[in-house]
């Protein structure tokens, strides 16, 4: 079973980063962890501060890879690019926020990419990651 | 560990209502199943069609319960009042919806509520709810 | 043929309320007067003050009844759990509203439920509810 | 007792036009039916798509007839003269909608008109016709 | 020197139409006056309830005539064509309300077609017409 | 001279709740004070976390008591129904709020019910009781 | 007969200030022109740029005089302060705008003036003044 | 192969109204050109200011006609009657639009009429009905 | 204990403008009674139309004195700068409405200066002051 | 002539994505049909998902190429930055979509770019380049 | 080399005002030390509360002065006046704000004024003083 | 001392793009001039069209350098993004723009990255990068 987990912009400085948002765990750490515990998956790990390269990655792995992980960073609430590319592709998506994003700014509520996901999974820190994993591995 | 599930309007026709958005599993016969793989946990389960029912439930059981799960059906888009009322309590509420809020009309797009909650999960059908319980039994 | 009508918040005081807005006749002496008309329909009547109330009446009348004539009162403005009830059952909903309420102050134009009801007759004070009642026994 | 019937813009086509919408019964035959039913109405009708024209027409009618069934089609949701008509006439008029105008686009949810008439009924098909005729046959 | 003054909609009632808002002389009567004090003046009048006429007939004149006052009635506040049409022709415009627009419903207060005209007056009565035609003869 | 006390959702959670918000009075100690200070009223206090319920009594004693002092806590945002009770009584209401609506969230700062009120005191802690008692008790 | 011209905030720049909008006329010169022509009116003038100096002027003359040409300026779509005070006083108001206000950024279609004036001059340049004082002497 | 061009408000100014928008080019010179290229096409030609007029043109040619071409001048941002009336027929409709409707007056950016349309070309000059005329004669 | 009353725009006409909004007692006769009532206070009075002094007069008390009641008219829905100085200054200000301000125009709903103020007290008439100053004089 | 079609995001999936909206033709099969069209075009093809390399490549051709055809996907609706960048260049743009976006959701009706571009076609599938380029090779 | 700093309402306050927001530097301390440092500019000072005793500054200033600085306070939300001031008069006007005005409330993100201002500085502190200084003496 | 110029999309073109709006000079020419006047500041220059570029650079020098100077060119209207970049790192933003955005279309009147910043700067053309360098070598 292959899943990727996909980080959008801002992302790579986790652990580091305004940590009464996102705590202070770095997420190659928690990467180890969560391999650990789902050893049946093949999972993988991509993250770029490039809104296209996102676009880049959704098309290559989602037409045969078994599930993908978006965290859409910043770009949740500005691209319709990203949203067109989770709706053109067949894997299923599952949106993480680590924050929750209700309880943000104003301008952090709309999501306009959740509509083209299976669901979205918000403010239950690291542990979302690990949610959106368990809801693909046992939804067949 | 004490756990309750409360469910809001509507949500008693779970099974038989509108099968396209919700399955046509009942959720009594699911809730069986949860037992059944969440045995450490004490479950309990209300549902109840009035608003101020719901703020009742949630006072009584909000202070020395150790997780609420929380499905406010169409008053998660409307009460102020069950805002304050999770907002007033102490034990952690997750907001749970069977359906993807996201990709139905527009006036569900907002929840009154999450901000006022642990995190939200969304669109995953009844399966929300055993990542609800999953994040509760966990997070300590 | 069985029909039930249903008034929400405040229609108790008809006859006593505003008369200004919804005429002096009470609402049971007009009642009498539908029976003596419609002889043909085995005519019910419920009313409740409370949202949660007459969203249970709609379940309890909503799958072997022939007809429901509704009149949400206040809550025809606010209750997305009331629209979503008239959407889960299967008997047709005439909503009704004795005045005029695009006439009346802008937060009466919109009404949440009408989309989910097989129509709409406002304006035509308790002569509206004969209408509804002419419309659902002669549609066959 | 003289009534009219003024139908607006498209509704000439009524029974050739978007048939899940409208239905397919031509309004003249229906007509003929209606004129069956009240024979003690002297029951006229006119169609225009031309506003001005609609305009004309209840200006002609407006000051002797003792009831307007008014259909506005498109202009219902643009033309303030139309209302302005209405409010400067003295025979009442009822508004009338085939399809259920609330069920459709947003933008046929608001009706300009509503409010200078008597009461509006929206969504029982052609049979609203004939409840705006038993209204004003009966009102007095 | 040719001028005339054009009105819109439903001010053919003028004098007989909501006198608490348009006062009880007939606009016929009022025209007579005008002549009688506008000696030098080759005064015309054109009344149309359709808004194409309106068009036609600003057309028509707006090339040769030295001026034009127009009261667009309701279709002030919704015709663009209108107000594209002042601006193609070349004689100046002077727009005039009866009634003060802004004392009355909010849909009043926006015209479409002012920016267009030289200037636009409101609120006079049909005084209004006579503050216009001064203007419009001594202006050079 | 008999004056109820009417409280809406959640306040009777006082003096345990968010207290940077509402203080740690409870309001059971507060009324035995306010009782001893008016001597001169029959005063009763009445509590529900359901909207129909506080409907149900402004309707019980609103026509024959002398003053009602309403906070519609959550619900006086949101409630068109209770506002429309409020309307169709005889007793004048006055609306009180523990907490500075103003100064907190913006969908706090509208209430749909002070329009129908005789007034509205907000900000003063539960002073405001005493302030509205006050004025109920030597407005004639 | 007793007039004064109130003019509000920049316009003593008349004259030298912006010429493409108002002109290169001071108001000065021309108000010795006005008193040429209205040889029976007994006008005076008064300008200032303060807001409050504007109201305390309209309440010194606005029980006596026979009439106000008021030019509100910046303030006219900002200031409810004199909106009321025109409200408060007896003698009518005349709104003038030298410009065509519809005819420039959007900010200032809107006067909050308007609604309590008589009615409203705009766009016909200095002659807007001469036009405002042919209505007052003349509307007895 | 029949086709219809139908044009609306003003367009019969083409060619004398503002130039530096429309070009000077009439659109009676440039209809035999066009005919002289698409020699295959039976090409006719429709102007009204009246948009009961053009309603009537399109019910007319609508259900036998290959193709209409259709520019809606001012009543493009204004008619739901239009745009109903395009919905309503079943010939093909190509939306063509002289100047660039999305470099001007941002009340021109939005058409009620588009989405009823095959599609929309704006901004090319009169070369645009050339380019529809070439998408209807190819398309098969 | 010194105590100020201030009041803004148009508030100087109390007693004579107005009457059906805000009655016909004059505010100095009101004040006299206020003094005999509070004897223990030492109460003084201000009143201007110009906002920047009553800047200035805020300034002025706001450091030393012990309450502020502040009625700021017409300034209280455009005033950014009178809610800085409160802001800004140390004395606890009372801000009272004579009429209910939800009761008349939508634009007199929102208050600026509210979220500045101890508390806010609208629609009692004249009582407002005196309700006010029992607050203040009794806080402690 | 060089001339350069520059597609923006997902539309690298053209023939293999949502077919209902785009069809099934591969871009690239429709690129050499085009270049048999027109041969006397140097017809060349960007496409990217990156914002920033459109950019770039608008850039790098726009000041020698004699016309640009540009589709920008997702980038249309929330990209002021290549909006921009079509500003600053100096060969014309026309801007292509290949379904019709007034027909799909509300964000989509907006674009930030056409008002730089010479004119927009949209609705027409791929045949939409077609017409782009016939204008571009014939407007001289 | 004349420039005046003009200060709007409450920035008389500066060095006891609200400290975490403007620090707790004097203005008037400030000043010596800017005059200090531009030794070679005659350099003046102006504050007021009252908007239109700033407006009169500008014009007496506006016409010879080399420079302008100007901070409106609140006054730089609401006002049209001053804003029309800066745009009538010749010298050049810098706008500053001490604080970060888009990292406060939502309303102060809107400046009526800067489209008048040759430039706009922002969040520096008192040093923006300075840096519009610096502008202004080295521009030419 | 080591600050950093980053100049955001188009910005490369400066010099060759709309001079009216930026002047004429090119971006290397002027960064030369600035090193000769701060040669204490080790200053270098980065310039992407690419958004997540920014967002690299921004990772790459926030949390070594003394300061760095941010045009965001398009993207400070749309780019949450960057935004959270600026929030996230520890190196002081001065946000600058060459043309005063305030004076230019409205969509540039709000950016989504100046409350994040330490100040703007905005209008004063290729000297903000001098004001900006100022501040930040004078700030300690």
């Amino acid at each position: 079973m292959k899943i990727i987990i996909i980080n959008g912009p801002n992302l790579n400085l986790l652990g580091t980063r305004e940590k009464s948002i996102y705590g202070d765990e770095s997420f190659e750490g928690y990467l180890e962890k969560l391999k650990g515990t789902f050893t049946e998956v093949d999972l993988s790990y991509y993250q770029s501060n490039v809104e296209g390269e996102l676009i880049n990655k959704l098309h290559e792995v989602g037409f045969d890879y078994d599930g993908i992980i978006f965290n859409g960073g910043g770009y949740t609430h500005t691209s319709v690019a990203i949203s067109d590319a989770i709706a053109a592709i067949k894997t299923p998506v599952v949106e993480v926020h680590i924050s929750n994003i209700h309880a943000r700014e104003e301008f952090r509520h709309l999501s306009l990419i959740t509509k083209e996901c299976a669901g979205m999974i918000t403010g239950f820190g690291l542990k979302g990651y690990e949610m959106a994993l368990g809801y693909l591995t046992s939804k067949t």
